[in-house]
């Protein structure tokens, strides 16, 4: 094969090579939370949500996106996801909901992208179905608290 | 890692985790039948429908629609099919039209929902391609009729 | 331009044009069946399904698919949906749960694959949740119930 | 058309109908930012991440995910974006990134949710890019900072 | 609204804004071909592909790629495509196969790219299901020979 | 299972069975390229085209698709991609650009369909951008230039 002059030497995006890597079985779990303010935070309890069921939408949303993320996320390999999970759990003292993922898979790098792109799209979910009671809600917070398995093996964040 | 609170203890949508299943040969075929009526069937044996070659694309749908089951049907894991074929048999006594798929991939899970979609995405084209003559179509009897492979191993329906 | 001979001059698919048709408001509401059986009817009573959630996690499937339409029937036009719904009905008397779906769009062609998509990814995805119990469900009756607006006016098939 | 008993009378979720409403020129502004920190934020100045150009890569995940809106977030409407821009800030007081993201349509619902989601796959994309470096980031402050056009009007939160 | 800086001046990536401009009637025509060589042009002749219906299998895929253009060209605008056809030639002097797809919108912008798009999978398609008989086939002289519609008129490359 | 009679005995077109063939490494190397004229060419060394910052939008398109191909090519199988890289070279000879692409897999089947369809899109891509300049620009010569794995082994072709 003829040598083919690379047009950009440095900083060109790239999806990293994993061929070498020997599938293993990883998990990752990721955080965030959406500050609904006071009247939203009262809808919620209430179950008076425009646009109806607020947490099976927003969890059916987060595990689909998870599915998604080699879609979405450019240089993300594509993993044969073999468990995803969504949790919430409401604050009332800051009036806030907390989204929890947790994504399994056995392959040649990490969920961690899975996970976070879980919480996100819950998150974004909910504030959709949300808005029209208040635009000033904020997604925050998202973060990965824990994954296991892999080269660099167990990191607990939180 | 703290614990996280569930917010709802029961009922919660999740993909189940088969991590620790080993990947095995799987298939599954089902089947699933499109009532024409006269006219459609009639159009369909003299090969004269407004839209086209009738059974190559809905036979392509089909085949796609089966890659896209994961995208679609949100519990179920993403697989790497290994064929994918779906055929077509007319029937002159019920002026129907039978859809058959046949899936395989090597997995941790079975192909049943890839070979049901392909039967159901397969038959939408049909009812599409022909409507324009006849809008009383009716999508019928969709079902498993064989899977093989997996932990609960061959099942034969019909 | 040049002439460009075409290879078949018969029969190739092809999406119609719909260039010069006004967009008017149409909606259209198809119905499907799945016949649940003894066993998996009992469960969906109970609420004590393998999967989760049932009813929610089939309706957004539902909703995601008729926006998906396009991407999975090849000869239909893309349409900016204006409304989707999808509910269910259970019938004692033959174990079966009843799908709805009512789609409406402001556009230069109907809305009744969009409907007759969501009831049929909705079953699939009940399918997909229940199989676990038996694997021997049917769904069935897939059909247009309702359309109206464009040149064909509104047709009540039931 | 007969009647459809609906199983469920409240809290099921639906996608609103917006068939009655006008088209207006829309456009909403969302923000978000991710906190980098030391590390990660001296690699993004020195132009030196793993995975290769950062601001081009999240820019263009940012403008595709602003397309895949209505399929990521179930009860969204399709919307024909006819603009999307998303933009980069560093700040060094804090090591942090912010995103901007601008999205305009014509149609008859707004496009807060569009500039939304290209923040969040934005600030994913720079997550996945950079975790080589430190996996503890964190997207925070995701929020909508103005809106124009629709009945509502103008809405400008900072 | 506060402002916010630009990291970047000049050269980014964005999907110009057309939300002024009127939605006219446009239509593009887009050619290309692929030398099959010997070995494949008889094999089509003959009808003899290993993975079965040729033409039919990519009219198919060049149709639904048309629609999913503005998912794969980071910056083309989603357009609501109001037909789109694919056509193919033989040419037994040079063994290659030519192929047209025409596309229509009704839109502020063209259909160039959704023509382009449509010819390009449809090579491909035609390229995996001949590459068992031989790897050797050249995708080429994709591009536009005619526009209509939109500020700047008709246009007639050949 | 009772016997399922196929209405068409030859030509009907499937994803051939891969099942049961062994996971091995793979590579494919594809390349392109897009002659761009005098006008194009000035422009995109001097770095103004209209939309913005075209190799690293090119690049991320180029990638992406190839992590789409199996829903572009109906009959491509599904592979976990373990690595994608596209480039670009500028030949100021004939005014062109050329792109290559990489694309790395363990799998039962080879990514010769992925290479092609990253130099495709990227090629699409660099269309779109520069289009408002010139649309006489001409995407010529995409072909398989080298591919390792697999039954047949390695094949080199340039």
């Amino acid at each position: 094969m003829s040598k083919f002059t690379h047009l950009t030497e440095d900083g060109q995006a790239q999806m990293v090579d994993v061929s070498q890597k020997v599938p293993t079985a990883r998990e990752a779990v990721a955080r965030g939370k959406i500050v609904l303010g006071e009247k939203v935070f009262q809808a919620v309890v209430d179950k008076n949500i425009p646009k109806g069921d607020l947490f099976a939408t927003a969890r059916i949303a987060g595990i689909l996106a998870a599915k998604k993320t080699a879609d979405l996320i450019p240089l993300c390999h594509p993993l044969p996801l073999t468990k995803v999970e969504v949790d919430f759990s409401l604050s009332p003292e800051d009036k806030s909901l907390s989204i929890e993922a947790r994504a399994k898979t056995v392959a040649q790098t990490g969920v961690e992208m899975e996970a976070l792109t879980a919480v996100s799209v819950a998150a974004l979910t909910i504030y959709d179905m949300c808005k029209g009671i208040d635009k000033g809600m904020r997604i925050t917070d998202i973060r990965l608290v824990k994954k296991t398995g892999g080269k660099s093996g167990t990191l607990i964040l939180e």
